[in-house]
């Protein structure tokens, strides 16, 4: 819990994709070291090496099912895991004083403010997506929107992920949205159209629409298309490979390291808000 | 009725976009001739000419309300109008053994089994989509679905088209769906993903996608996607200009004329069947 | 030349496919009128109707071959000719004392040179795409090149036209690599790699890349891609119909008249400079 | 060299990058397993264990610098290594009479008639790029060429690779480029725009265009775009991992494993031609 030093971190789903791509990340990055590996109780990996399941060598971190300990000799947690498990998270995070950067989708607005409540005692990160790609495109898609009038280009949304995804749209997607109905000044839950299927009408004006496409091994790619009456703008992002994740989370934690205890987003640790 | 000299064409919602870029394509294109113009019975149109209406100066045929007379000495009937409308006059046409293209889409069960039953006197040829590009695309489509195993490429298809229109997935996209649905030897209905929205769990192995997105003043832009591990097959099309379907459906005509009373599809008219 | 009631504009290059559609652009927007209509001494369609060859009917603006007598009962010009004739054409201006709008693409360092001596006298607004949508996109390049470090994202501009155009790349194309210039603070010239054939060697870190696509109808399609380790963000633009850039020189037009002499960008137009 | 068990494959340029995922590929399919490791003389991986440095942990195959006693005791050889080399290397493997898979790309003609020349001895298969879903965009390309007329409709490639590539177009460009010219029944060496800049002239009807993108990490993404009159058709392929082009060189040596000497192409192996 030092500030100086290299940042150690926990890795909470330490055993599953995301996990082990954090575990990568970390161990590859300047000024942060794997200071813990933490999976459900019923994980078949408890007690493995965590570097080693993440194809790295053996780093002596094995993979635990009790976080408390884990936390409270860290400075920080990386958290892609689920709502539920966020939120148990966050309260462990104000708990122990540390860092809690969580890049989990899917929250309800009761989870978030749950979360919220969290933040008042741990230096929370939260954001739909930790590239820096999406961040700076939500700025640019906020200006587009702010510049564009309602009344002359229909916002919409597309993004595609791989066959494994759960949940629609992503929440990169829904990021977004927000960034586009921040420019036009308006609440997107009341202005989205999630779904078209069968007799529609015509688009209402003013209306961010979303559609979802699923397959293969598709990291994730999102566009938000201006139309206008004979020409289109398109805004969009594509994610090769889910390493730039891991990548921005590690970067995010040594950002929050020392700030004082809040709800912080992805903007603010790389000076785009 | 005769089968020589310029094949006389009725067009049916002759007042309206996609009517009008008709009466133009049949004005500019060899080997045919408007013979009539009819709209419905509340137009303000009736009575005008249609050539003139439609920005190609006046062609002496005055838009009608009555389609019995007009189909009585034409050789032909274009429509792209509306699933009960089409059935209408798909009954006309069988009384008056006409050729009947129909460009509508959205029809049901129940209207495409009328229009089937129309074909017994009527030589009828129906496409979701009339242009040259799209037919040679779902031929692709097939081969590609039929190709590569639904272990291992998972299909989705997205569609674009303008602010208007009223119905999702478009006709297009379902003909492109049903092209896929052939190569993989499945049906369509009962393995299509049509809405994504929320908690969706992972993707059903073998299932066709569909999105959908609206805006602006897009003509009509359809991709078909086969996502495997590792690698991405995309199939699409553009349409720039409304006109390549009302081209298209000349085309349609004029090669069913003579032809024996039944059911054709585009892929018949390309030769691609 | 009076600031009061609509505009009079002349159309140069006006029997072309971009004067007839400046001709209909000016004659469908409220607060101008076509004052004049200018071709070569060669054109077939001197003393035409320019109304009429542009297919909106009569208007009783006769193309004629001298610019001068046109340009001296105008408010302004609108032209989208050849880099010498837009040259000349801004003397004229300057002497007539009118708006000139320059579309004209493919020009020298020289003969922007003279253009810019010209603008000394005539109030000329000049742009490589007039159209709302690019000028945007070029304000959201700058941007996205100055928040994205050169050694981690490398700049590639790619477009698409019809099969006629006859230089590359196109004049929008070079607009947005010089915005791209502008945010990475460098020279474009000496910083672009234009062609790519054969052995090329690795990247070099720093330079903007051009690529070029020529087709059927495609009316104007330009995508700038950042391309960096794992991710990669496109924004890009469609025109789907060449009526936006005569809408778009019209709009330049009118905000120009009474503006005092200088040489004004899109941006200026458009208030996002 | 029996043709049952597993069959035995030396990699060469195994300590290159995709020298390494050959590896990784071979130790990860069933049916085959790295019978050796080849390197340059002056590489400093000499020594090594390929399966250690390649990630997956040791292997007991040391990287050497002599391919001939390597090749005496394998089944069949990988090679994605420069056309000097793989010419070389066609040589011993015709002396060896193994296998040999080249999925080298910038062979000159020449060199590909010293390849032909050891196929009289050797089984080969070359081919620009060894993915599934390329050969089969092939396929379709070819098609689509035929079916469409050059009159109609004008055929462009474009292609991105990471910024490390030192050729343009890439050799799955060409590939897509011969599929083109067969479609059509033309050379397309005689039929290639291969560069655009400056005053290029209006395009030439029948050409086939090629376009390069060159930026961050893109593992390879091809586009063959058909243009015509209002409407434009896509085909397009992306490589998201070069690990499908390791699978597909696997999956080549086995396919080629007891075929008499002789030049094969994926297509053959894919059963595709």
């Amino acid at each position: 819990m030092s500030e100086t030093g290299d940042m150690g971190l926990v890795v909470v789903g330490a055993a599953g994709r995301m996990g082990q791509t954090l575990i990568r990340a970390i161990h590859s990055m300047p000024g942060a070291r794997v200071a813990g590996a933490v999976e459900r109780r019923d994980s078949p990996h408890l007690g493995k090496d965590a570097g080693e399941l993440a194809g790295i060598g053996i780093i002596n971190v094995p993979i635990v099912d009790d976080p408390l300990p884990a936390f409270a000799k860290a400075d920080g947690v990386l958290d892609f895991t689920a709502p539920k498990a966020s939120v148990e998270f966050a309260g462990y995070a104000a708990q122990a004083r540390i860092v809690h950067v969580i890049g989990t989708t899917g929250c309800t607005a009761d989870d978030d403010a749950k979360i919220a409540a969290a933040a008042r005692h741990a230096t929370i990160v939260k954001s739909g997506n930790m590239s820096l790609g999406v961040n700076l495109l939500a700025v640019l898609v906020e200006q587009a929107a702010r510049a564009l009038d309602a009344e002359d280009f229909d916002i919409e949304i597309l993004e595609m992920h791989h066959k494994h995804k759960v949940d629609a749209p992503s929440g990169t997607a829904l990021l977004l949205g927000e960034a586009a109905a921040k420019g036009r000044e308006i609440a997107l839950k009341d202005n989205s159209a999630r779904v078209r299927d069968g007799h529609t009408g015509v688009r209402k004006t003013g209306t961010i629409g979303f559609a979802t496409l699923r397959g293969g091994s598709v990291v994730g790619e999102h566009s938000v298309i201006l139309a206008g009456t004979g020409e289109r703008i398109t805004l969009a992002h594509q994610a090769e490979d889910r390493a730039i994740f891991a990548r921005g989370a590690v970067k995010a934690a040594r950002w929050a390291r020392g700030k004082k205890p809040g709800l912080y987003s992805m903007r603010d640790v790389l000076g785009l808000s």
